[in-house]
């Protein structure tokens, strides 16, 4: 039975009371949303050791962290290194997204050592075997995808990216319509190329019933993906990605009825007045299912830097109600991850989800910048380091520009406003 | 005649001709936005060697540097360098909030070197002094007060931050209320200091008149600092810092009836979803008058990160109407910035300032994205690096990172979606 079916059953799971646990929230109430399908656990039932982890309704929004090969770079070491740094900096949940090299032993390797869930998009598997094996995405086949999906079921992977939107009706109502960026998700690339070529349909589509069943038999949680997702601001909210997500939220429907845990991937690229839209339609079309957002990037032209225009988009889509951010690091259209990158990513991502926590009114975040406050009003250095959400940068900075005085800092040095109001004023 | 004398007029003089040109807009428009005093021109009539920047309504939002040394770290060459590094990331305009050393040499240089407008806070400088005459920052004098802020409009300063909202009613309904972190403002700390101890109004506030007068001589903007700034989410959007607004919108209105130009400034620690409403409330309670933010950070806990939590703040604020965002930098509450923190500081304004302007409808700030888009689809990576916010960072990432194709990049390699889309869609 998966973590659904138990809720439905009015079985409280340990991974329920662990997660009611950590999140601070009523299990009952836990339960009931599990079981409405507005909370997912996304956690194989062979994967064990895993702390479970809670995302959607009521729950602080998490953030995850993609690492993973190209093919222009394969080094499993570096691999195990963005893992450690991602779960360091507090990344809730890890994708491999691998696609260079010995992709199953990177897969199996991450898989032992991540103490945080793990995530997949199989499709990545079949088009590097296809292309391997035979030359080409074309030579995919709905046997070597679904290959793909029960391998990883089977190595305990905890959810699963599945494009099952990326329909011939999508796909015409792209092309009727035109896009300046076309298709940037790899897997819907991937699935619209093998279409357009056999004339066919989604594989996953038209075998979403299969997918349910190997869904079912491990408990993964299905991140239905947005292969049309837009790549571009002047692509977002378009008639492409919203037929899409209209199919999604179908889909979703018929995960919940055969008793398999959904949530639903959204952008990508969308202008700023656009971010809040584009959850309000993704929670009525999708029955409140979690939303699981890349960013989204509020500006197109901050390569370099684009965990910050993820950040900004990725906390105003918190506040309108997103469950769930992918971390963007700052290489992000320009190369794949460094290490430090990854860390960057997974701080920034996780200041746009605590703001996020905040503007819902989520007590413990609230509270824990109102002690960070009070370590400030103290001038108590060495709490405000230990709160602060990447302690070690904070202290680097500090320790590298030493103030005459210990109880300020170089900014203000005797100058300091709150020292000298807590002198005149006494408080 | 100030520039706003003139817009009353009818004059269009040279500076609103410069600023017209560079925004596109039409230059009768910008007259009358001037006049009305939604559009501000901060441009001292003895400062002769810089491009005038407007700022205010239907113009692009523009970011402001902080720079200067503290008692700590005293280094013109290094300030100077900030500055280079400052306009070089493209910020629209500097402040020298200078209190180590010998300040006035810093200002001086500033003065001389920068090629943007520059604003100070003059009461630092009347501190610094009645710190190193006399001992304390109780012995200033509403003579030192005035004499600082002569010294500063006869050197070509352009704006002033002036904290003469920080009255006695205010002080006393800060008091009353309580807050966690009091006074964070280091012009407002000086000023209540100083008011509570010889029991006494804001010089400034008191003075108002004498401070209209050198203004108007000048041409100097006033930037109606807010002394009760909330330093923590928990005293954001208290009756103190609306107390402090209503008599800022007072002020504003007096400014103009002496033919002062005058902005607002604005917070600060405030949660993300109260950030739009403190636009609204300034908007309206000040008369339309250009609105200049200060973050605001989203999160108080983002210590070492905080451009991060700024950029957020900023991008929501400017979206809701703000008009100028000063920049915060990653070093910001552990110590003075170094150069490189200005830069990423600068960088992270920005974005946050662009994103607002796509989100605000501004034309040129789309087409830039959909430049940068079209260059994407196209595979161009000389053409996305131009493009990109920071050419220069976006160049080292790319070639620290070589992929094997030419026109990928390492992230995906092959897999690249789009060379594929390109390669099967034939788009």
């Amino acid at each position: 039975m998966t973590q659904l079916e138990h809720a439905r059953a009015g079985d409280i799971t340990p991974a329920m009371h662990q997660v009611a646990e950590t999140e601070k929230v009523d299990v009952e109430l836990l339960r009931t949303r599990v079981a409405e399908g507005t909370v997912v656990i996304p956690l194989n039932n062979s994967h064990l050791n895993i702390n479970p982890v809670g995302i959607g309704e009521g729950l602080l929004i998490k953030v995850n962290a993609n690492i993973g090969t190209s093919g222009d770079e394969v080094d499993l070491q570096e691999e195990l290194s963005k893992l450690q740094a991602a779960t360091d900096a507090k990344a809730d949940t890890i994708m491999d997204l691998s696609t260079g090299g010995d992709t199953r032993s990177v897969l199996e390797a991450i898989m032992k050592r991540s103490p945080v869930p793990v995530g997949t998009v199989p499709i990545y598997q079949a088009a590097v075997e296809a292309v391997r094996g035979q030359g080409g995405i074309i030579h995919m086949t709905p046997d070597l995808i679904f290959a793909a999906v029960e391998e990883h079921a089977r190595k305990g992977v905890d959810f699963m990216t599945i494009h099952a939107g990326v329909t011939v009706a999508a796909l015409e109502r792209l092309r009727s319509q035109g896009r300046i960026t076309d298709i940037v998700s790899r897997g819907g690339a991937f699935l619209a190329t093998w279409m357009l070529y056999h004339k066919a349909e989604n594989p996953f589509y038209e075998g979403f019933d299969r997918l349910l069943s190997v869904a079912s038999e491990h408990d993964i949680t299905l991140s239905l993906g947005d292969g049309l997702r837009p790549g571009s601001l002047a692509d977002a909210t378009d008639r492409a990605q919203i037929q899409e997500l209209l199919t999604l939220g179908e889909l979703a429907q018929r995960a919940w009825n055969a008793g398999v845990q959904v949530m639903i991937e959204g952008p990508g690229h969308v202008p700023l007045d656009q971010v809040e839209a584009q959850v309000v339609l993704q929670k009525k079309l999708c029955g409140g299912a979690p939303f699981y957002v890349l960013g989204p990037l509020v500006t197109d032209i901050a390569a370099g830097h684009d965990h910050i225009a993820c950040a900004i988009g990725g906390a105003v889509a918190g506040m309108a109600g997103a469950d769930f951010l992918c971390y963007v690091t700052p290489s992000e259209h320009l190369r794949l991850p460094s290490v430090e990158d990854v860390r960057e990513g997974v701080i920034a991502a996780r200041i746009a989800a605590h703001a996020a926590d905040i503007a819902r009114g989520r007590k413990d975040a609230i509270d824990k910048d109102k002690e960070m406050s009070r370590a400030r009003k103290n001038l108590d250095w060495e709490r405000q380091i230990s709160l602060s959400i990447d302690p070690s940068k904070a202290r680097e900075y500090r320790s590298g520009s030493k103030p005459s005085s210990n109880d300020v800092c170089t900014m203000c040095g005797e100058f300091c406003a709150i020292k000298i109001v807590r002198e005149y004023f006494g408080s």
